[in-house]
């Protein structure tokens, strides 16, 4: 091992330098401080638990992100977190035992065993919220409005959030009578969006006409709000296929008039986390970036592999990938500087500075390149620029 | 697996819960703050790293508390970090590879495979900084005066530290040609506080009768600032250890000037970190609680496996463990309540409210509790006491 290997981070393992790493605490506390005047409580999940529960009901997805470790205690399998939700989740339903709404925020990183896709960070931190026991649609309305509002704080020159809704799907998918391997199978097809094949599959599987050309417009029904209009029309038989858009439709309506300047995009056929997802989905991106920089949605039935289903309902932001847009700003004051004497009223005289917010730093007289430094001037201590 | 076994964490994992998250989270803010006054930078380093960079230069105790997985990408040993110094002193030699002084700070979680005691956890939450690129005293008085702003910061009602010096150890240990196998067993006894081990060793093994006397002192020498002038005596012809006592009277001088109120305890047997500390060593302690708040010391050597050796001092505090000493207190303000009723001039008046800084909770009239709520009053909206 020469002393060059020695500095190297794993690929996709990133440290945040001063410049990058001012700006990102910065953004960390705006989040916190606005999720807490809409009445959401910090928790802090630790790094690591049991597989047993920090694996649950999210999918395998998940688990092969996990780390996995051998507990020197007991034997058992701990995973280090690839994600924050399901210790929420856990929170919630038990070391809370929360009846009727409870709402909660965090921040806090994660580990991937790999990247999510090429350029992905595999420590991302994230920073997210979860509302749980409100299954009505105000919950939704309020977690997506909160997600707007986290944009906002974030700098985002343009808001542009995509909505979707795993019942659609899963109605169609009744419909057409799939059974959980079918599903699975059309959902890798809608995921590529492989148009043919699509085609293919469902002239081989589907055996109603009328389902069958539903599953083949779910990946064209993507664009503005006239495609909820369209779908609402196309879906008209099929009761829960009509209720998921109508959801839609009622979120669509409070947005457009809460937040006139973002952008929102309907994808019927967007179906990310659907394993676990069970209804309004929705995620955000920003220019240039082709990942998701948010993203979330309800999760109701989370919690039953606990013993307690609850209504739920979320999102988390990576706040990494924010920064990486290179939107954040951190006041940056100029620095003191100040040469040690030994002089106790020199000290007083930063120990007061620093007590009013100022960033007083000791250099030696010849490494002093700040613009103000305090200085014996008569009798007194005094900032003086130089 | 019962429901019942699928709530419970590892032991020594902690979650936070909000009442204490949010005193928790306050902390973390105010030291960062106050480490900003200082000049010290924010870096956020990750959670994992390549164990020959995160393990080197501290030795087997660290090695044997980081839990270690298989890079998937590499094949290479990922270490989960259980101290954030190495990674601080990798960014300050490599990443910024800065010239002169380098304040750095930082706050995160670490992993420990096993507690380090008994009553400690096995996640704690470290806040701390590290002073690189100056080797004279100012650094070490500066770090050990950031030691006691934090432990005011934390409202601790007492300050009381514990300062040594390695320094004084090795000299002794030259003095008496000890071979590096016996300074680790009379390193070993010491810590111990083995006292009839102790005079058998020095008998068995240490042939020069004012050597052997010395060594035999060592245990006794704590207390006051007065060990320091009797160790001063004692040490007269060793110039290293002469040296090392002086230092410790300079600090302790400024010390009791800045900090009249602090209680400061000399130990010159105390060699935490001794394997990899060079300098002056210090903790903190708070009554009714054994084990350290906080410690750190001098490191000058730690730079050197990668290249370049830098002077270093700093500390870190274990943040959860102050936590559970309950002296912090969280400003809490009462919540708003709202019934939501669809109108935007509503919502306009709550955006408002959240605006100024208010916490507002929309929840159904029925469950209701806060003592403030918001309500149309004639033709405005106003928050009215229930």
């Amino acid at each position: 091992m020469t002393y060059a290997d020695r500095w190297l981070l794993p690929d996709g393992v990133e440290e945040i330098l001063p410049a990058e790493a001012k700006p990102i605490e910065l953004l960390r506390r705006q989040l916190l401080d606005l999720y807490a005047t809409w009445g959401y409580d910090l928790v802090i999940p630790p790094l690591l638990e049991y597989t047993d529960s920090l694996l649950i009901g999210l999918g395998r997805d998940v688990d092969l992100l996990t780390f996995k470790v051998t507990d020197q205690l007991t034997g058992r399998t701990l995973g280090i977190r690839a994600d924050i939700t399901p210790q929420t989740a856990r929170i919630d339903a038990h070391s809370m035992a929360a009846k009727g709404a409870n709402r909660l925020c965090y921040a806090g990183n994660v580990v991937h065993t790999k990247p999510k896709n090429p350029l992905a960070t595999r420590t991302p931190m994230q920073v997210g919220l979860e509302f749980y026991g409100e299954a009505g649609l105000a919950a939704d309305v309020e977690v997506i409005s909160l997600l707007l509002e986290s944009l906002r704080v974030s700098g985002l020159p343009k808001l542009h959030v995509d909505l979707g809704h795993v019942g659609i799907y899963r109605a169609l998918a009744a419909c057409a009578k799939l059974n959980p391997a079918q599903e699975d199978e059309f959902f890798d097809l809608l995921q590529r969006k492989a148009v043919t094949e699509i085609r293919e599959w469902v002239a081989a599987k589907v055996t109603d006409p009328k389902c069958a050309s539903l599953l083949l417009a779910l990946p064209t029904l993507a664009g503005g709000v006239d495609v909820l209009t369209k779908a609402r029309g196309l879906f008209a038989e099929i009761p829960n296929a009509v209720a998921a858009v109508d959801q839609l439709l009622h979120v669509a309506g409070i947005m457009a008039e809460r937040y006139p300047e973002a952008e929102f995009y309907y994808d019927l056929g967007e179906l990310r986390g659907y394993h676990y997802l069970t209804g309004l989905v929705f995620a955000a991106y920003a220019p240039g970036f082709g990942n998701p920089i948010a993203s979330g949605g309800r999760y109701d039935h989370i919690g039953e592999v606990f013993g307690r289903a609850r209504p739920a309902t979320g999102f988390a932001l990576d706040i990494c990938a924010i920064s990486k847009l290179g939107l954040l700003q951190a006041k940056s004051g100029y620095a003191i500087a100040v040469v040690e004497n030994g002089d106790a009223r020199q000290w007083q005289a930063v120990q007061a500075l620093r007590a009013q917010g100022e960033r007083v730093v000791y250099a030696p007289a010849e490494e002093i390149k700040a613009v103000r430094e305090l200085r014996l001037v008569g009798d007194a201590y005094q900032v003086v620029n130089r």
